[in-house]
């Protein structure tokens, strides 16, 4: 066990964001660590400075990453397994050979997908998670994120996947648009015309963004039409996704809200798993 | 006339660039400069150094400006004309006060549109220019950029006009991708994709990403994918504006090529008007 109680830490390395948990011998969460790391590459030289002060010099601290697989330069990339598959459970790491020996390093096992072409890695612990607090769930995960994946569940096993670029798309072209911000409620219109003439969405945002410059849309509805006709657009796109199923939602705050309130105008019932609660779920029952 | 035989200049200042031509005595292009200039805002201070050195000391030069609306700081905005309306002909500008006594700075009436939203500035000059290299066209231009601009002329006048962010999101989801260069002769399949079925960009951009990450995917194929599939969802929303439609294609580059290879596939019989012949002739005829 290190100096200050920990005794192993989860580590999710995604969307250029690294978030750190650093579990107690009882368990339970005893500090988090959080940073924006961009585009930077070499797990161990951006890791090791955020955790130093939770290792302890005479032992080994076990720390199980899933990730980015741009980001492990200098390690080996984790192992895929594909679809279809059970998500990684409790051993499924593949250890690799940290500089600093005071970290014991294992990546988690990804997933990936051959037609069409899909790859899952810190996701692969969310849908671990979401299983293991909801062991007979059967049906469709909606992973919110910059890069939403779909995921059919069925007897346990990942059936198939699909990303979406949404989140991504909504960043850029707000920051094209030189407005930032959350959506607020007014993106229902939004949605329903994209869905219903996804074809229009290039020329929606051109007269959003002729609309903002001529001084008629303020920044609030810009966002609402914006995150709405994307939003909308994969909703069209994953309708066999949900349409009739049984979807769970797992994110957070307000882009996960965002989901929440367009799949519920269309209809769709859903069961929600909160962010944290399921990517440490998902940790705690790889580590076994 | 100043020191160097110009006796104007003309301006074209959108998409973050700003591309200058003097024009001589003969009527002729003298000199060109050309600038990316970014966000950058206060045409005064930024145009300036780049002409300098084309000013006359002791005579004012005439300087012709279409551009971008967030541009003229400290000058009042140009004025704008609504559809339906003929694009701005000799004499439609509105002047404005340079700081440099050197300057006189004249901006060109834009055009708008009230629904759906619309603003036009420098394609304005390009649309003037057309005419005046095909004064008989009755149809459709199209107008390749970041913003593409798709325009009905009929009797002369500009009856509708729409964009499509369609450039600016290629750029971006490229940038995203960390993916450079210029599609090649292979997006015709994913045109065709995004036309019959719009509705699966975002998850066609996730198949493509992972794929790329996979090691499935040279970057000639995210190149071709992503263009060819927002210039499918472009043509599957532009659709009533080329269906049928006497269309022309105003460009240059890789970009309008990408245009022209795309529309051809669709069965669309294109003419062309080559970009730069066409914003001096819409210069030209608007200085009169």
């Amino acid at each position: 066990m290190s100096r200050d109680g920990s005794n192993w830490m989860a580590v999710d390395w995604s969307e250029g964001r690294l978030r750190i948990w650093v579990i107690g011998a009882d368990g339970e969460v005893a500090a988090r660590e959080e940073a924006d790391v961009g585009g930077e590459t070499g797990y161990e030289a951006v890791l090791g400075p955020l955790i130093a002060h939770h290792l302890d010099d005479d032992s080994e601290t076990d720390i199980l990453i899933a990730g980015d697989p741009a980001g492990p330069e200098g390690w080996r990339a984790p192992e895929l397994r594909a679809v279809p598959c059970r998500p990684p459970e409790a051993g499924d790491v593949t250890p690799v050979e940290a500089r600093d020996g005071r970290m014991r390093v294992s990546l988690v096992t990804g997933i990936r997908q051959e037609t069409p072409a899909g790859l899952m890695l810190s996701d692969a612990v969310r849908v671990r998670g979401f299983l293991a607090l909801n062991d007979t769930f059967d049906g469709v995960l909606c992973l919110t994120g910059m890069r939403t994946r779909w995921v059919h569940i069925s007897a346990g096993e990942i059936v198939s996947f699909q990303s979406h670029l949404t989140g991504d798309l909504v960043r850029q072209t707000l920051a094209g648009l030189g407005v930032s911000g959350q959506p607020g409620q007014g993106m229902g219109e939004a949605v329903s015309d994209a869905l219903s003439r996804p074809e229009s969405l290039a020329a929606r945002l051109g007269s959003i963004e002729a609309a903002h410059r001529l001084g008629r849309a303020p920044e609030a509805d810009v966002l609402n039409e914006v995150w709405g006709l994307f939003l909308g657009l994969e909703l069209a796109g994953a309708r066999p996704y949900w349409l009739g199923q049984r979807v769970a939602l797992v994110g957070s705050g307000t882009r996960m809200e965002a989901y929440r309130s367009a799949m519920s105008a269309q209809g769709v019932l859903l069961e929600t798993g909160e962010e944290e609660d399921t990517i440490l779920a998902g940790f705690r029952a790889i580590r076994g």
